[in-house]
């Protein structure tokens, strides 16, 4: 079926994933010979610290201690980079590697939101395969569905469940009644946090991640035009809040086309509990792809850790060992479009918003005055008393209402003296 | 990328899917020979009515008088089949095809389930693709899947809800409080169930599906060892008493590895209202697999219909389109084993039972004796007074038992005089 019947591997970057799949594809050597009918064979492995104690024996005949050496030996055909990282190492690895002519599987997210476009047609020029199956959802097999099972489809909107360490987050505070910081920090100890968190809270990883699917899902070129809000500012009140009103609070990625416009957007939604997103708990990532002729395709799992991660680097590998040649990005570079993404200030949201206020007359009068000189329309008011009866929490949910007048009502009502926190507002739902 | 860049499709059958793929293929021919770097050109079509009224225009130069003729034409590539059915026209169109060295498509899952393995080694020999992504659930790209985006994985059970028509009929059974006949008589009109649904309510259209899947996921040969039910005997109760006892009730196909034994069942089963599984209603579909390393994945969507159909249909063709020669089952027909597939009879299951009898002394005590000398342990009973307090309706849940000793149970008290009813068995849960 294939001409070569062996091809030679390099993986770079031999931390948690890189030594699981190295092991992985020693011990599976044979079957995956069978089904691709051509044997996955590692030349050469490199990584920072030749000597680092690993908990894996490696074979030192194959290391490597110029890893770029990799990109430059006739006998290898594909490159696994798994160093990390948009810059540095892991770019200078990649951008060489297809210049040189081969196959390239990386998990680098942050590598292919910045650099996917131009990496893509060097790949394409040269006639090589750049697959990251393992950069976005782990063991969800969403690129190769997009790519390949779904082929047929217009897709007009994808949205899920992209980052499991936040939904664990989430989804803890509301099981176990506890605060933010606690779960954190035991999400830390159990191995659902990593040690600097940062880009899983603030929804950047969920955002390099939309803006792969975005571009597949919709054949433009990745657009940096993207909301991002993370969970950072979310606290106990708000889940105890949105259970009350029938919903589950989910760090949701939404992309979506609305009148030929694009709109990419990261931020924590109130979900109806009975949907299915509301009940992908812990560290599950789920991915659905709204199009035509399919209608509506859900595909849910495990969307990190070594094992996952390595179940997506097989698939790439083995689709490269096949022969299966393809553009990285769905169709040709020359045929990608330049499509108008926007910001979403304009876009309609039914909105939660919250206001922690002094309890003094006046306080409501003046908070409603204000949605009202906006233009948005309330739908439903609760004003709960705290414990003192000093202060009270005010909970509004709005009618669909343009985005920068909420934020407008909220940098307003924030000044006013009555206000004791931060005045919080979570868009509703998924569709307008 | 592919030497050949126009590829001839003919298709043979036109009716609802065949149709709507018709005009799919003449409408989106630029955007696919895009994606794929190769035209899908429809060079013939054929069907049993040259002149039967259709809903779209028909190109008559492309129509074959004999559709056999389109094995012989040098200028196909490509040969679809959409005439459905295990033997006849479909099953000489397919041999045929593959004989001549052309590719195939179907959404024949009847002819796959029978004669896929001699089709697959054809296939294989003359270095063709036999592809059938439309022949198991409809829009969910679950042979892709397991072939190209699951490669990796070790599975050990695949199961799920493969059929759309009963999965609507018992989900509203539930939802709108009807019973089965006015459901399936709504359905009928709905469209959700065909004139004669027999194979989509007796678990024949499961098993086909099953098989295939079973096949897939184990590396094995198609067996014919699978445990069938359907869902004509559940009634409007057994509904209410899942409900009371935190379940609902779902046609689930399931194949599982246990003690290196292959488990083949369909049958309606009683899963926990929190599961995922119990939550997927109407007539959606959806594909659980477990997996190693990748833990579970689920795939979800439309099951039937042209629109999803055709999705998987564009799916195939691109695939042969992109020159991305597979084995159809996903390893060379040498390579596949010929497994220990197991009947269920000594296989544990905890499981309902419900016998409706007369309300007489002595009952209870018969029956409970009954599931002592069977050495079945129950977990609970229920027994309910009907309305009219002549009769009672006896509900158990036992303990995980051999699934021999169950019927053994059923048909003892069956020919007992107090029963006024066949009893009912349905098994609880997916694993044991």
């Amino acid at each position: 079926m294939i001409n070569k019947k062996i091809m030679n591997i390099a993986i770079i970057g031999l931390g948690n994933i890189g030594g699981y799949l190295y092991k992985y594809l020693l011990s599976n050597k044979k079957i995956l010979s069978k089904k691709n009918n051509c044997t996955p064979n590692i030349i050469f492995i490199s990584a920072k610290n030749k000597n680092r104690k690993r908990k894996f024996k490696i074979d030192k005949k194959k290391w490597l201690n110029n890893y770029l050496e990799a990109t430059q030996s006739k006998n290898v055909d594909i490159i696994v980079e798994l160093i990390g990282g948009a810059e540095g190492p892991a770019k200078k690895l990649v951008f060489n590697a297809l210049k040189n002519k081969k196959h390239v599987v990386t998990a680098n997210k942050a590598l292919i939101a910045k650099y996917g476009d131009q990496l893509s047609k060097i790949a394409e020029t040269n006639n090589v395969n750049l697959e990251f199956e393992a950069a976005v959802c782990g063991g969800v097999p969403i690129i190769r569905s997009l790519k390949e099972g779904l082929i047929a489809n217009k897709i007009n909107r994808v949205y899920g469940i992209f980052n499991g360490t936040s939904n664990y987050i989430l989804s803890t505070m509301d099981k176990k009644n506890e605060d933010f910081k606690n779960v954190l920090l035991n999400a830390k100890k159990l191995g659902y946090a990593e040690s600097n968190p940062k880009s899983d809270l603030n929804g950047d990883d969920v955002a390099a991640k939309l803006k792969i699917l975005s571009s597949l899902c919709f054949n433009s070129f990745i657009d940096k035009n993207i909301h991002v809000e993370g969970i950072n500012f979310i606290d106990k009140a708000d889940i105890d809040n949105a259970n009350k009103l029938g919903y589950k609070i989910k760090l949701l990625g939404v992309s979506e086309i609305l009148n030929k416009r694009i709109y990419q957007r990261v931020h924590p939604t109130l979900i109806k509990k009975s949907s299915y997103i509301a009940s992908i708990d812990g560290v599950l990532n789920a991915v659905i792809v709204d199009g035509q002729p399919v209608g509506q395709n859900v595909i849910q799992g495990e969307g990190a850790g070594p094992e996952a991660t390595t179940s997506a680097l097989i698939s790439d590998i083995s689709s490269i060992l096949r022969g299966n040649i393809k553009f990285p990005f769905s169709i040709s570079s020359n045929e990608r479009k330049k499509l108008k993404y926007k910001v979403i200030s304009d876009r309609l949201f039914s909105a939660y918003l919250r206001f922690d206020v002094l309890d003094k007359p006046g306080v409501l009068s003046n908070i409603t005055n204000i949605f009202s000189k906006n233009k948005v329309s309330i739908k439903r008011l609760i004003q709960n008393p705290s414990k003192t009866k000093k202060n009270s929490s005010i909970i509004i949910i709005t009618h669909d209402s343009k985005d920068k007048s909420l934020n407008k009502i909220i940098k307003q009502i924030k000044k006013k003296s009555y206000i004791i926190k931060n005045p919080k507002l979570i868009r509703i739902g998924i569709s307008n």
